[in-house]
């Protein structure tokens, strides 16, 4: 080795001065990274280790000993006196040479009937598993911090774009209360995920299973799996579970840019609908009106960053023969960045919601504008004076007409005005016309009126009671 | 229209010498590919105009009007007489304009109380939903053919391979049960995707529901929903069951993948493990060995194709403020474009699995070399003999050589030679060297013993019935 | 073929109920998209017969009736007249067929020294290289629309936005020209593309060379590469040259896709600092105001649709092993759709540039309002009277503080009131403040200042000219 | 603040326990990863201050401090005494405020003239520039270590595949000189990149320019760039540098993707054409002949990684109105991730290529299996004896059948066996058939004869001298 080191100087520049060794190295050691599954590593050895000494694989003060052991480790990583090392590569070999440097002799029993194969497909699963159960909780908080803002404004209306035009008007917590049904199925897919990645590799050994009379359904419910992986070669393969997380993580993230994208374009100058707080934004210290949403910028990006770690992984898992290729331990970095970036997005959407003041009066100012309640003038002659959808649309055009003529909007009309356009128009049309009724009459399930709007936010206080 | 045509030949060649107009055409109208969706559409406007009738929207007359003409409308497209026109922009605008060329005046009722927004919103969802159902059929007729292979080669030995090198042997029906498992993984996404999406759009109107008196319960029982959603905005803004579709679909055509690069690589001259059949690979008239192997290498394309469908998608979402953008519009190419992939790729995998031939002598001469034993000998010496790890492969290392300068495998060994290595060895050793000894022993739960594979292939078939 | 047509029927359903030759057409034939390549494969054949018969591999009279045959074939095709066979897989043996049937026994000799391999190599890259002069044209057609706009707008005051806040006035022209030094390096990524990408393929046969006494050099000439491909392996082997034109292309959709969110947010009722034509948008027969941006909203999603085809294609490629695999076959899908979708996009963008109403008074309104100028005023602090950064900062946050206490803006302000902050104010700080003043100011090279402007436009029209 | 995070404590769980601040600084703060640009942060601002002396703006002692400075602050990083703060956010302000320690006052001045978003957009391309010649020196050790191999292996002939199958005889020289030419287009692409970035941001300001006499084109020359960007808005506004960085990174990651895949291939027990040195692979205690190509494998992955990347910068600046947006601090992770991880594949793979043992036996007797020269048979006949095509495959075929029966190959049968099937061969043909005298007969410009590619090898020793 001293050989190789001494002829690289010339070969080798920048990082690498040192040769193959410092190369490979920088290639093929995970512990950088893999150290984040100590806790699920221990864990994992730990019900390992029960396991064989109940199956008289081991005996049981060796059992006792290693199990000991391993707490010691934990303890020592979580007080930071754990000293990783790269030439031990992984988690698993560090953790595993610290027992033996504590325990001695039984340290090396641990290992018996399983391999690193199975052990780190057991540790990543659970990893994952837990990040669902971080995710499902992050996801309700901001679910929470959303309904709040919605009971605040059941009333207040606002415009309701297409194409980021005025088309109708609806309520502030209709739109709020959008974003908690995204966020319900966004729940839904984590919690799948979880339920069918719940099963366990442990005793897959390492591919083929082993000839040791192991019991995997101990292990499998000592862990908290629902039962064992069926197929020891799959149980080592496969990664779906983690594609599956990406996906979901994913499709959550689209979900929060949208709502950033909203958020940037509200605290726009020319909207002002909301304002956020300082927390969640940066000012200028000689432009009073000034307040970037780094925030809301940040989350939007997010579905980038956390798109890219799903395109990685699906890539590297592309045309990989069975069982296991070195390939998938790309797995890990991509998972971890993606976990950590939408914890943290959750979070910070979370803390935005919370703090955002909303000005009411620029709201309501803009639903109003543009007439935005000429559908419901239209739908009103249709429904109660039996027009044809055509005639109702072409009275409604004239009647358009003549306010925005007057520089007035549609409420501001007479009676005589509108039945001067057609007679069969009642005092009954004004019921339907500004942006108070118009929303107020649209109680179809699910729709913005406030009676709606108000029984969607009990269903939810029940659900997340 | 002249004008603009006339002055435009100038500013404008190619494809698009007619100028704007050709343009926006070109980039504004769907009907070349939203046509697929005539069945949900027909099916939809049909339910609505029902419901309508039995709120007293509209007359029972113009109901039936309309949902007989509808029907007509079904029977010309599916006898491919019906003139699509490009003018007319979507299959909804479509199907109405004929609508009214059919019945007259009705025609022009049935857009009552129901929008453009939630009727493709409504109309994509019945499509994909279709979809799940056929992937998840085609999915159970893989998984079987799969089960026919591994009945048949439950006792089958073959290499089982990490990194492509020979770990230890493995049986042909436990490799393609590994791929029934996965597959089974596949099927439950698509499954927990139908049911997540199931929710009717129908009646969220432009973007804030509708003051007529409509039942969107009835509606979304009529067309097989679980429930109308609950929140207008919502209804119209989300495309997640897409994304949810595409994430499903790319992950298991990842899995197709795989087995497509095994099929490619068992099928080079080198491995000649199996034979694909003359249907699904293409020869040499001059090169009587040469056959090759088309369609596993297109479908391992396959998860290109799906992945870069799922990432556009993404990228279409990312950002988008509620509720409809016209961005929006570019769900539904990639999604048929991924949804008919996934399709073609699960017939010809079925058909390539079913049609295999596989060399048996080749497989289990492969699993025979690389000394592929040397671990059930090395845990042999650790269950029966009590020696530690260490020492166990030590010792097998030491047979291992001494074998292969002999030139024969493990059990060509003596007793003898054996226990000059270590006198703890006894003739029970002999029962795990081999290759068949050795997948006989791996009898844990999930392991790759013909037990193991033929109780799987049990299970399968019931769950399969 | 009919036998496994009877029994397939059962076990096929849906669209491949005729069984296995149906399903294998159907992943396996290219010639529904690869059609395209005609005039580039008849180009080929053309150059590839007349070099045969320079050569003396053929004699002239066949290589005349061969060049004259395919000129017979192109100009079926181009009538619409050509029947285009599935049977027949591909466009190179559809033309091949046709031109035996149209000359008889010489068509047959027209493959010699010539492999599928290297002509599809040299078809595609012909098609990829047309195309990019295509795009080339494009860009330079909405870099001349962006170029009037800046001409006409050169003074135009609007907000310099960072973070969408108001950051620093800047002019109209100098918004417009940074998009065409945009265009300028994607027009520069494409003509790099294209001179990497010309050389020829043809020769390399199926990815060994020939012992044809071939010139490869002459046929490389006569369809216009630069010379022949140095490895016949690499020849056949990589699509490289697809790859980077679909990035470049994805570079470009980035571009357009910012423009068209410029254009989404800047035609809202909020902003109203454009409007598009109703060319170029959709608007509400009741709703006057409405004027839905689709193009631009269209323009948007296709940086998606490009990702897309790119991250396909870069997945089929990697791991393929030399040299041809017929994973391969689906580059080109992805390419064509991406060229089309860009070559749409420039287009599209170009007439709405082309066609946009300025609201000139909108802009300079949104530019004055925010106390825009207020870095004007502190830099003014720095450079003219000699204050710290810090000071500079402290005496305008004061001032700001004064005249928004007042509702006025900075220029309002008097001197005595700026003395009275600090004495080291001139009436020359007055010279600085305004709109108009502060981008008259901004006269380093490349600033926002109309002089500056205007000389970039006078650069451009130069170069474009 | 500190009622926040007592208030907080109950909502923020996990790492953001101490609430809303916790949380915006990990979003926000950038430093963790911008430390890398201290060196170009520190190269920017001394030229930055040496150009505002000279242009009067500071005084000469004051630059002089600054410049100093700055080199006690470079000093310090690369000594590893720098106190990074998270609390200062990013590399720009946290070598600022060490400037202030170590300077007082005159540090305040350096920030004249120019903004963090040119500061940044500075510092950025001069980094990316850098990667480019690190990979471009990369890269050439990669090919040299290629033109070795291809040196000695001029004339091993090997199986030339297509769809991993035998097709026609190759040189080991020729298949190593494939990847020379990819790698040389690879090579040609971030030459261009670095040429089209090699434009000054500096000076651009915040977005508009700046109003003091700056003189950007000394700046420019200072820091190695050809001009100043023409822009200010384009030039802070664009990351297509990086972008097309990323691009070129991804494409050449596709060819070492390839590359690896055949090596893992190569080096199973089935092919056995190249066994990988220790050093790069990991063997197995007990079985001898395990050598797992680890390296291999993790550099095919690395496409993957890059392409994630990609695909999440693509996904960042989708739809971003300009100028600057936070969103874009996601740029600088995906690059230094990608750039690392090529410059890592490109080091272990110039490593494993370097220490590659090749199986010339192997790959001979493997080129000769499966009548591999039957091409040449044919072109023979259609060369030598005047037989159309489809009469030499026939012929070819005849001869084939007549070797197979036998048990012999090609080359084995006699002048009499041939002229049995056609009295047209002759003597001259076996100077075709046999693998070495089907090399030896390619010699078309970039074919596989040992001529060509000894003259290929000679081409690029004489361009990498």
């Amino acid at each position: 080795m001293t050989d190789s080191q001494k002829s690289s100087n010339a070969m080798w520049g920048g990082r690498f001065a040192s040769g193959p060794d410092a190369i490979m190295e920088a290639i093929n050691a995970s512990i950088s990274f893999d150290k984040r599954l100590y806790a699920q590593d221990i864990r994992g050895s730990r019900a390992h280790a029960a396991m064989l000494a109940a199956q008289g694989i081991l005996t049981h003060s060796d059992a006792e000993a290693i199990r000991e052991g391993l707490l010691t480790v934990l303890s020592e990583i979580e007080k930071g006196d754990f000293p990783f090392s790269t030439a031990l590569e992984d988690i698993h070999m560090n953790v595993e040479a610290r027992l033996k440097a504590l325990i001695g002799e039984p340290a090396g029993r641990l290992h018996t009937a399983r391999s690193r194969n199975d052990q780190v497909a057991t540790d990543f699963r659970l990893w994952v598993r837990d990040q669902c159960d971080l995710v499902l909780k992050a996801i309700e908080g901001l679910q929470r911090a959303l309904l709040t803002q919605a009971e605040a404004g059941a009333e207040w209306v606002m415009p309701g774009f297409t194409h980021l035009q005025t088309a109708q008007p609806v309520t502030w917590g209709h739109h709020m209360m959008a974003y908690v049904e995204m966020l319900a199925r966004d729940a839904g897919r984590f919690a799948d995920a979880r339920r069918r990645m719940n099963e366990s590799p442990l005793g897959a050994a390492a591919l083929a299973g082993t000839s040791f009379p192991i019991d995997r359904f101990a292990t499998a419910e000592a862990l908290g799996f629902d039962r064992p992986m069926a197929n020891s070669l799959d149980a080592v393969s496969d990664r779906d579970f983690a594609l599956e997380f990406l996906s979901s993580a994913a499709i959550c993230a689209v979900h929060l840019s949208r709502l950033s994208e909203e958020l940037v374009i509200w605290s726009s100058a020319q909207f002002r609908f909301v304002a956020l707080s300082d927390k969640w934004s940066t000012g200028s210290s000689i432009m009073p009106q000034k307040r970037n949403p780094d925030a809301a910028e940040l989350i939007r990006a997010k579905i980038a960053r956390i798109l890219g770690s799903t395109v990685a992984l699906f890539t590297v898992m592309k045309g990989l023969p069975l069982a296991y290729s070195k390939d998938m331990q790309e797995d890990k970095e991509q998972v971890f960045d993606a976990a950590d970036t939408l914890e943290l997005a959750l979070a910070a959407m979370t803390g935005m919601i919370s703090d955002l003041t909303v000005n009411r009066d620029k709201l309501e100012a803009a639903a109003a504008s543009g007439f935005s309640t000429a559908t419901d003038l239209a739908d009103w002659l249709v429904r109660e004076a039996g027009l044809p959808f055509r005639d109702a649309h072409y009275v409604t055009g004239v009647l358009v007409a003549m306010a925005e003529k007057r520089g007035v909007d549609l409420p501001d009309l007479t009676l005589a005005d509108m039945q001067s356009v057609n007679p069969a128009i009642t005092e009954d049309v004004f019921r339907v016309l500004g942006v108070h009724n118009s929303v107020a009459s649209r109680q179809s399930y699910g729709g913005t009126s406030p009676v709606q709007v108000r029984a969607q936010i009990a269903r939810w206080r029940e659900i997340l009671r």
